[in-house]
């Protein structure tokens, strides 16, 4: 059964929302789910010739809103304002990159353990100290993490994963890429389901 | 209680789409809809600052994609391609308010009749006569319509009509609004049945 690939930006608050449901999705349906971070506001924007979702006129209103009512409806605590000033997104870009490529298996729960610092406790994580204070998962060292944010790898990995995921066709957090179809905002998590109960239409 | 607010233009596949449902997901909640033709490309994007969707680096590509999934899904025909010239939506807006306004009852189906005949027939619909030979609701007369199109009157209405979806943050179609919450995209219509089920979070 093919994976389910989970693309995502850390200060996207849609994404975070799909990063609690995601796997629980995955493993219902016998799939695994692989985990690109990306930088939405940094790379994909510029290329659609868009400002960020916040800043549209009339739009950002209804964005702030259906957030919130997501938040309410879904029972989530979050100590960061939808309004806060966004971090600078490319150290923890860096962190999940460099932790993807030399311990696969715990990227996914670094992600979480970041989306969840980031959103429910409204920590930064705009630098390399922020990042390596977050509770890590079982088998990270810390010290081993700092020193590889800092690295030109860990550069290269995010730059590397950015434009791949360009060229993939992603332009929002959160998507989901399934068996080749894409499905793009929290709001389309019901018709993956679907998706994957049905085999596609 | 409250009427479900129906706003759309002509000229989105995802109102069309949404028009063949909102009056069933009324009647299963006891509730009334009003309809509101509005001008996305004319009025809405200038104030967002946006390009029309489908010229968009991206999601385009998606957007045309997720449409034409969602006609497979719900086994929809359509004459008209999603990439066919578009028509200017306002001889069909005029028609609509000056409808609306001067036999309420018949509005409603006068744009189910007009929606049906650009997207499931590929008619045009840019003139006073494309409109006129559209197969009407029984009590409308096409001289009469035909006539009214084409006055100062009409003009009027759909610019007043124009202005109010602007003011009430209206900016995408379909977007339905309910006890003061607005729901955009006919992604967003299961959301709302949930809404009208529980009487909102």
């Amino acid at each position: 059964m093919a994976t389910l690939h989970f693309y995502f930006d850390f200060i996207s608050p849609f994404g975070y929302f799909a990063s609690l449901r995601v796997q629980d999705i995955a493993r219902r349906h016998g799939r695994t789910v692989e985990w690109h971070a990306m930088l939405l506001g940094v790379s994909v924007l510029k290329v659609m010739g868009l400002k960020p979702l916040l800043d549209t006129p009339l739009k950002g209103d209804y964005i702030r809103r259906d957030a919130q009512r997501y938040i309410r409806r879904h029972g989530l605590v979050l100590k960061r304002g939808l309004d806060d000033p966004v971090m600078d997104p490319r150290a923890a870009g860096r962190a999940f990159h460099y932790v993807k490529h030399h311990h696969p298996a715990l990227a996914a729960p670094l992600a979480q353990a970041l989306y969840d610092a980031y959103w429910a406790e409204g920590q930064d994580l705009s630098t390399a100290d922020a990042i390596a204070a977050v509770p890590l998962p079982a088998g990270l060292d810390a010290g081993w993490l700092r020193a590889g944010i800092a690295s030109d790898e860990a550069g290269a990995l995010l730059r590397s994963a950015v434009d791949a995921s360009l060229k993939a066709g992603i332009f929002g957090s959160p998507t989901v890429v399934v068996d080749g179809e894409p499905f793009w905002g929290v709001d389309k998590l019901g018709l993956l389901e679907e998706w994957l109960d049905c085999g596609g239409w």
